[in-house]
């Protein structure tokens, strides 16, 4: 099988829908600030409902640094589940755009195409109410062998073992890299996340992923650490790469024994945080695709990661890297 | 029949698709910049095909400055097709979660609800290719009295002239607000338009209308003048008041032969210009309802118009008026 894919993603197709709020808002649902919860449809409705006039795009963690990466100008490639409907048809159209390679089509039935209410308080605060949607249906029937294909690296979302079948799916895709030279990477997704499902993030870890995603405490919920030190020390038993962002501390690379140190870019002006570590994720792969240093994979992470700082959305816009 | 609202708008209900591109863009699908172009759907797919990642947010010029009204703290209502659709869906909840009272449910078939493509240059320019889709099918059976009650004004847009029925509903609306000693407002939309409809909205202004929101190139338009002052001193044989924004050379209001003046608010930074003109239409009628002096209004109107300029989208947030 001939495949140019560079990265592929695999993650929860999501369309977030930002609005203002005041904190009193969070309050009024229940939802503690900066916390991500997970909702049902009626819910959905009535957080919708609730809330004021919303902006929509396309977001969703690893699609968020997959759209990173072929902005870049890498080689990309996608799997996320989503209804045949308005919303799926622009998420696709966000990705498609970017020549990424879509790899599943949407649903023509089930349930509509997830939506993440993003509310926004007055400091710049993101809480999230997800409803999953056409999410919940990914299954181990749409991770076929001409789905994944052979690319280079394959990168999963911690966020799908949130979906009734997104374990299985998960599993299967690693089972399918295996045979092919792919690189297993995981996305920690957020520490509640870890939490969920840290037994089976760390047989994931111990048996194909070769490369984690975590910021410092999705690395200490996964290794059960007091703090970042004895995580990294943690890790140094597992094979593999593990690539720590520390927000502004920057960021750490660990490889067994080996350990790179990376500052974070100054930042003149913070706009949105949203997707700053999505964004140093697509940086740092497009390095690594490049065969670059670790080193310099973790500089163009930290240069990517404070130009989507700056920028108003999630998404690493084109031309970061030009000078 | 007791109607407490203030200001009824009545426009094509319109969701925008934000993105941006570069002049080549332009060249290639054939749109000089700075245009509004309508479109069917098969160009609006193809254009869409071509664009970029996109953001949507629920726009229309007539529903931004009722939007707007409603935000400063105004009794709005509005009338305008969309389709159940998700985009529909979109745009009412923008509007009813401001406390805007829907006069029109949306649609249960026919046409998806309306897209503007707005493409933005480099340099801020916004290009617009718009196809109207359900906005296409209002028409005289849409506007019933109890769907117009009997509020302190009526706005209607321009654009809605460019709808089949849209001139037939106009005239319904206007001939029933005439019963009910409602206030009939008209905002020439773009010059454009103005060329497209220029007597039909003569006319309407001679019979009906007693009160028009237009820039400098509409004006100019409407009463085919050479320059400005020379429109100035057509209008002045209208009856009823013009309302006239000329960007950064502030507003002038013309009734018969008085003349007010309003210099532009001062601006630090320019961030993006759409909707300047809704927002000063909406704070212009917001202090027009209160019973305000024309000075103080168009104060009101240079207030908002900056501080929409220095936000990223077209509608005035709350709490512009808060000091």
């Amino acid at each position: 099988m001939t495949d140019n894919t560079q990265v592929l993603g695999i993650s929860n197709a999501i369309v977030d829908v930002l609005a203002h709020i005041e904190d009193s808002f969070l309050q009024k649902i229940g939802a503690p600030r900066g916390s991500m919860t997970l909702i049902d449809e009626q819910r959905a409705h009535e957080i919708y409902a609730m809330m004021g006039p919303a902006v929509e795009m396309s977001g969703g963690s690893v699609a968020n640094t997959v759209a990173g990466f072929a902005n870049l100008g890498g080689h990309a490639a996608y799997i996320g589940k989503v209804k045949n409907d308005q919303l799926g048809n622009i998420f696709m159209h966000d990705m498609q755009s970017l020549g990424i390679d879509i790899r599943l089509q949407p649903a023509s039935d089930g349930a509509s195409t997830a939506r993440c209410h993003v509310l926004i308080s007055p400091d710049g605060q993101r809480t999230l109410q997800t409803y999953l949607g056409a999410c919940l249906s990914l299954d181990i029937g749409d991770i076929t062998a001409s789905a994944v294909g052979a690319p280079k690296l394959m990168l999963l979302e911690g966020y799908i073992f949130d979906t009734p079948h997104g374990q299985a799916a998960a599993a299967e895709a690693m089972r399918l890299a295996s045979t092919n030279g792919t690189v297993v990477a995981l996305s920690l997704s957020d520490s509640f996340c870890v939490e969920r499902h840290q037994q089976a993030f760390l047989d994931a870890i111990r048996k194909r992923v070769r490369m984690v995603f975590a910021n410092e405490a999705e690395i200490v919920a996964l290794t059960d650490s007091a703090d970042f030190d004895e995580a990294v020390e943690k890790i140094r038993e597992f094979e593999g790469l593990f690539v720590l962002t520390r927000s502004e501390k920057g960021s750490v690379v660990v490889n067994g024994q080996e350990t790179v140190v990376q500052r974070a870019d100054k930042v003149d002006k913070v706009v949105d945080t949203t997707g700053a570590g999505d964004a140093y994720t697509a940086a740092f792969l497009y390095g690594w695709a490049q065969g670059k240093t670790l080193q310099e994979c973790a500089a163009l992470g930290s240069r990517c990661a404070a130009a989507v700082i700056q920028q108003v959305g999630g998404r690493l816009e084109k031309g970061v890297l030009d000078d």
